[in-house]
C-alpha cells in the first residue's frame, strides 16, 4: 500500500495540503472549467463529432489524470490538434464504411491508451525524441492553419466541402459568395471581437481597478463564455436560427456519459493503428513539453514515464466513457497555471463543473450559434501559427529550417498523418545526408602546445611528411567512401607525405562498412609507401577494434594515445630519414 | 574532340596498346564468352524470359560499356541478382495484366538506364553509400538462396509453384515426390558434378601439366560449356526429351536482336519505378565494388561518375536491343581479370562471340536440358551465400549483424524489393537509435598533463566543484533530452558541483532542438547556482553558435578554447571560494 502511496503523486502533495491550496485550486479549476465548456463543444466539431463528446472528454479522463498525473498544473482534456487528427481519421475511415464516427472515436481512444501503456511497459517513451523540434513546429503551425481554415465554414455559413488544399476553401468561398449568410458572419466577427477584447483589453482594464485577483482571473479567461452567452442571447431573442437560417448547435443529450462496451474489430484496429500511434505520440509530446515548461517554473520536474501511464489511463477512461482521445493542452494548462493551480485537485473541480453542465445545463446551449464555436477555435489556434520559428531556425541551421518548412507544406498538401510522417522521414534523411559528408580538417600544431587545430582557421605548424586529419563524424556506411576519397586525394596532392594520422576524437563509433574501408585504405596506402596511424581513439571504439584483424593489418602503423604523442614520434622518424 | 578523347578511357588506353595486350584481351574475351553463353541463357530463365534475352544482354550493352567504361576488366552483362529482381518484377507486374514480360523487360532497362544517367546529372551517385555493407551482404546471401531454391524446379522436374516462403518449395517437393523426374535429376546432378570437378579439380591437375597458361585458363573456366555439351549430347542421343520427358530449352530464334521501339506507358512506368530504382542502385553498387576491387589490384582507380554514365548507356543499349537490365557481375569480372583482360577490348571479343552464337548456332541448344542451366545457376550463386559475414560482424558490431540478419530474413519473407527497403530502413533506425543514447564520459586530468580522459578508464584527478563531461555524439533532436537528463542527474548526485563543463570535441553539429535544450539547461542550472561552460567547440559549430542568443544567455558561463584552459580557470575560481 505504501508503494501505491509513493507512486501516486497526489498522495504526496496531500501531505502538505492546506486550506489556501484548496482555495487556489478551486479558483483555477473554475477558470479552466469556464474555458473547457465552450472549447470542448468546439473541439468536438473539429473532430467531426456531436458537441457532447468534447464535454465527455473533460470528465472521466480528468479524474483519472488527477489521480495519476505527475504534473501539478497540466490541464488534460480535448485538445485542438488531437481533435483535428481524430477528425481526419474519422473522415477517412468512415468514408470506407468500416464503422460510424462514434465507434471510430472510442476505438481510437482505446488504442491510444493501450499504445501509451505499451510504450511505458517497453520503456520506449523516448521514441518521442525522434520527432525533432522542427518537425513538431512545422506540424503545429500547419495543423493550426488547417484548423483555422476549416472554421470558415461555420463563420460564413457556406457549406465548404471537406478535403482539398486550403486554397480550395477560399476558392469555394469566392465562387459561392452568394450563399454567404451575413448574419452568421456578423455573429462570428462579434465572437472574435469579444474574445479579443476580453483577452487583450479587459485584462489591462481590470488590473487597474481594485477588484480582487481571484475575481479578475476568472473574468479575463471567460472570453469564450461571454461570447457564447452573447451568441445564445442574440439568436434566441431574434429567432435568428429560424428567420436568418443561422446554424445552431441544437439539442444536446442531457446526462453523464454511459460506460461503453467494445466489439473487438481487428480490421478496424488495423486501419486505426497508424493514426492512433501518431495521436498518442503527439498527445504525449505536447503534454510532456507543456508539463516540463510549467514544472520548471516551480523548479520541479515531471516524470515522463509516469505521464505515459497517467495519459494512457486517461485515454482508456475516454474510451470507456465513450469519447475520443485526450491530451494535455497548451492553452488551458497555461491558464490553469496562471490561475494558481497547486495540485491536480484543480482538474477535479473543472471536471465536476463540466459534469454538472452535461447533467443539467445542456438545454442552455440549444441556441448556441456554430459561428461562435468557430470563433473560439480560431482564436485558440491562431497563436500556434509560428512564423518566427522558421526565420529563427533559418538563421541557425538550414537543415532545421528545411525540415520545418517541408513538414509544414506536407501537412497542408498530404494531410496531418502523411504530413508528419514525411516530416519525420525528411529530418532523418537530412541527418544522414549531413553525416554522409562530414567536415574533415587538416590539422597542425598550435605554437609549441600539445594542441592541434584546423590549418585553415588557426596559426599552426605542420610537417610536410605527415598528414594529420581530424574527421568530425563517426565512421559508418554513409560516409566511409567520402573519408577514404578525401585521404586518397590528399595523398595524391602531397607527394612528400609518408605518414597519415587520423585523429579520432570525434569518431564515436566505427561500423563494419567503415572497418572494411579502413582495411582497404591501409593496404592501398601501404602499397604507395604511406603508413596509416590512428590517434585519440576513444575507449569504447578501441574496445571494438581490439578484437579485429585491423590492428595487426595496420602495423607498422600505430594507435597513439594523443595527437601530440603521434606527432612527436612521427616527426622524429621523418627527421631521421 | 580532344574533350571526347580525354573523356573516353578506351582512347587513353589505346595510346599504349600493344600486340601483347591484344593477345591477352583475346584470351580473356574468349574465356568470358564461353562462360557468357550458358550463363546468359540460364539467367534469362531466372528473369522469367526466353533464353535468347540473356544472350541479347551480352551483345549491345557490352559494346557500349567497352567504349565508355572506366574499369579495364569489369564484365558487364546479365547478372544473377539483377535477373532475380527483374524476374520478381515481371512476375508481379505481368500478374496485374499491365504488360507482357518482354515489354516489362525493355521498359525496365530503359528506366534503369535513365535513372543512372539522371543520378549522374544530379551528382547523386553517392546515394549508393546509403546502402550499408551489412544490408548488401544480407541481401546478397538471401537473394542467392532464393535463386538456388528457385532452380529446384528445373533440377527435379517438379512444377513447384512460384511465390511463398522458401520452405514451401521443399514442402511441395516432399508432397509431390511422385512427380519427380529422376532422369532430369540425374542430369542436374551430373551438371553440378561437372562444374565442381572442372572448377576445383581440373585446375590443380592442369597446372601440374606442361600445357601453356593461355590454354589452361579457357579450359578451367569452360565448366558450364562442358556441362552443356554433355547435357545436349545425352538428351539428343537417347531422346530423353521424348521418352523421359526431360524439359529442354527448345527452339531459340536465330539472328541478332532487332531494334525495339517504345510506347510511352506512364501507368507501367509508375509501377516499374521502385523496382527500376533498386535494380539501378544494386547494379551500380555491384559494378562499382567489383570494379574498385579489381582496379585496386593494379593500383588504379575507377571513376564512379563515369561508371554511372557507362552503365546507364549500356542499359539504354539493352532497352533498344529489346532485352532486360545489365550490370557488372562479380563472377565473370573475376574470370575476366584472372584471364588477363587488359582493356575493355576483352568485352568486345566476348560480345562478338555471343553475337556469332545467336546468329548461327542457336539450333545447337535445342536439346539443352533445363536441368543443366539450373545447375549452372546454382553453382554460380552458392558462393554468394556468406555465413561468415554474419559471424564476423556479430563479433565487431551487433548493430551491423542485426541489420545483416534482418535484411536476410526480410528478403526471404517479403521478397527482394520490400526486403532490401526494409533492410535500409533498419540500418537507418539502428543508427539513429545508437546516436540517441550517446556515450557520455565524466573526465578528469591525466596526471599533470593537459589531457582529460574518462574517469572510469584512466587514472585521473578531478575537482569536486567541477563536473567535466565529454559527450561522444553530435547534439541533435534524438539525443538532446538524454544528454540534458544525464547532466541534471549528475548535478543532483553531486551537490558540491558549481561548474559544469561540456567538452565538445566530439560534437560535430548542434541542431535547433539541441540549442533550445542547452538554453533550458543553462537557465535551470543557473537557478540552482551552477554555471554551464563549453570547451573544445569546433570551428564550424562555433560559427553557428556565434549568431545565436545562446552565448549571451550562457554568461557568466564561458566557451573555453581547450579543456585545459577551462579547468585551470575554473579550478582557480573554486579554490578562491
Amino acid at each position: 500500500m505504501s508503494g501505491a502511496i509513493d507512486y501516486l503523486p497526489l498522495t504526496r502533495w496531500f501531505k502538505h495540503y492546506h486550506r489556501d491550496d484548496f482555495a487556489s485550486d478551486l479558483v483555477a479549476g473554475i477558470v479552466v472549467g469556464i474555458l473547457l465548456i465552450p472549447q470542448g463543444m468546439a473541439y468536438a466539431f473539429l473532430a467531426g463529432l456531436p458537441p457532447q463528446y468534447g464535454l465527455y472528454c473533460a470528465i472521466v479522463p480528468l479524474f483519472i489524470y488527477a489521480l495519476l498525473g505527475s504534473s501539478r498544473s497540466l490541464a488534460v482534456g480535448p485538445v485542438a490538434i488531437t481533435s483535428l487528427m481524430v477528425g481526419s481519421t474519422i473522415a477517412d475511415t468512415s468514408a470506407s464504411g468500416l464503422a460510424d464516427p462514434a465507434t471510430i472515436a472510442v476505438n481510437l481512444s482505446l488504442l491510444v491508451g493501450l499504445i501509451m501503456l505499451i510504450l511505458r511497459a517497453l520503456q520506449l517513451g523516448s521514441i518521442v525524441n525522434f520527432m525533432s523540434h522542427s518537425v513538431i513546429s512545422g506540424f503545429t503551425s500547419a495543423a493550426a492553419l488547417l484548423i483555422a481554415v476549416s472554421q470558415l465554414r461555420h463563420l460564413t455559413g457556406i457549406d465548404i466541402p471537406n478535403g482539398g488544399f486550403i486554397t480550395d476553401s477560399f476558392g469555394y468561398i469566392l465562387t459561392h459568395i452568394s450563399e454567404l449568410n451575413s448574419v452568421t458572419l456578423l455573429l462570428g466577427i462579434l465572437g472574435v471581437l469579444t474574445l479579443w477584447i476580453v483577452k487583450e483589453k479587459l485584462v489591462v482594464l481590470l488590473k487597474n481597478t481594485s477588484l480582487p485577483h481571484w475575481l479578475v482571473q476568472p473574468i479575463c479567461r471567460a472570453g469564450p463564455m461571454f461570447a457564447m452567452i452573447i451568441g445564445i442571447t442574440l439568436v434566441a431573442m431574434f429567432g435568428l436560427n429560424q428567420n436568418q437560417h443561422v446554424a445552431i448547435v441544437g439539442a444536446i443529450p442531457e446526462g453523464l456519459p454511459s460506460i461503453s462496451t467494445f466489439n473487438i474489430d481487428l480490421a478496424l484496429w488495423q486501419t486505426l493503428m497508424t493514426p492512433a500511434l501518431l495521436i498518442a505520440l503527439i498527445g504525449f509530446l505536447e503534454s510532456v513539453s507543456v508539463g516540463t515548461t510549467l514544472a520548471s517554473r516551480d523548479r520541479e520536474r515531471i516524470e515522463p514515464n509516469k505521464e505515459l501511464i497517467a495519459l494512457g489511463a486517461a485515454n482508456l477512461g475516454a474510451a470507456f466513457s465513450g469519447t475520443y482521445p485526450v491530451a494535455g493542452g497548451f492553452g488551458r494548462s497555461m491558464v490553469n497555471y496562471a490561475s494558481g493551480a497547486r495540485t491536480t485537485i484543480a482538474s477535479v473541480i473543472s471536471a465536476l463543473m463540466v459534469a454538472l453542465t452535461v447533467s443539467f445545463f445542456t438545454p442552455l446551449f440549444f441556441y448556441l450559434p456554430k459561428a461562435i464555436l468557430g470563433a473560439v477555435i480560431i482564436m485558440a489556434v491562431l497563436p500556434l501559427i509560428n512564423i518566427r520559428a522558421f526565420t529563427d531556425s533559418w538563421k541557425f541551421n538550414k537543415a532545421d529550417a528545411l525540415t520545418l518548412l517541408s513538414t509544414f507544406v506536407f501537412v497542408l498538401v498530404l494531410g496531418v498523418e502523411l504530413g508528419i510522417l514525411s516530416g519525420i522521414a525528411i529530418s532523418f534523411l537530412l541527418l544522414l545526408y549531413r553525416s554522409s559528408q562530414p567536415h574533415i580538417a587538416i590539422v597542425g600544431r598550435v605554437g609549441n602546445s600539445p594542441h592541434f587545430r584546423n590549418i585553415d582557421r588557426h596559426e599552426v605548424t605542420t610537417d610536410k611528411h605527415i598528414l594529420a586529419i581530424r574527421v568530425d563524424e563517426s565512421l559508418y556506411f554513409a560516409n566511409t567512401r567520402f573519408v577514404e576519397d578525401f585521404i586518397r586525394t590528399q595523398c595524391t596532392c602531397h607527394r612528400e607525405v609518408t605518414h597519415v594520422v587520423i585523429l579520432c576524437n570525434a569518431v564515436n563509433f566505427i561500423d563494419a562498412s567503415a572497418l572494411e574501408s579502413l582495411e582497404n585504405l591501409t593496404a592501398q596506402l601501404a602499397s604507395e609507401g604511406i603508413t596509416l596511424h590512428l590517434a585519440e581513439v576513444k575507449g569504447p571504439v578501441m574496445d571494438k577494434l581490439k578484437d579485429t584483424h585491423f590492428l595487426q593489418q595496420l602495423s607498422p602503423g600505430q594507435v597513439f594515445f594523443t595527437a601530440d604523442d603521434a606527432m612527436c614520434a612521427l616527426e622524429k622518424r621523418s627527421a631521421r630519414i
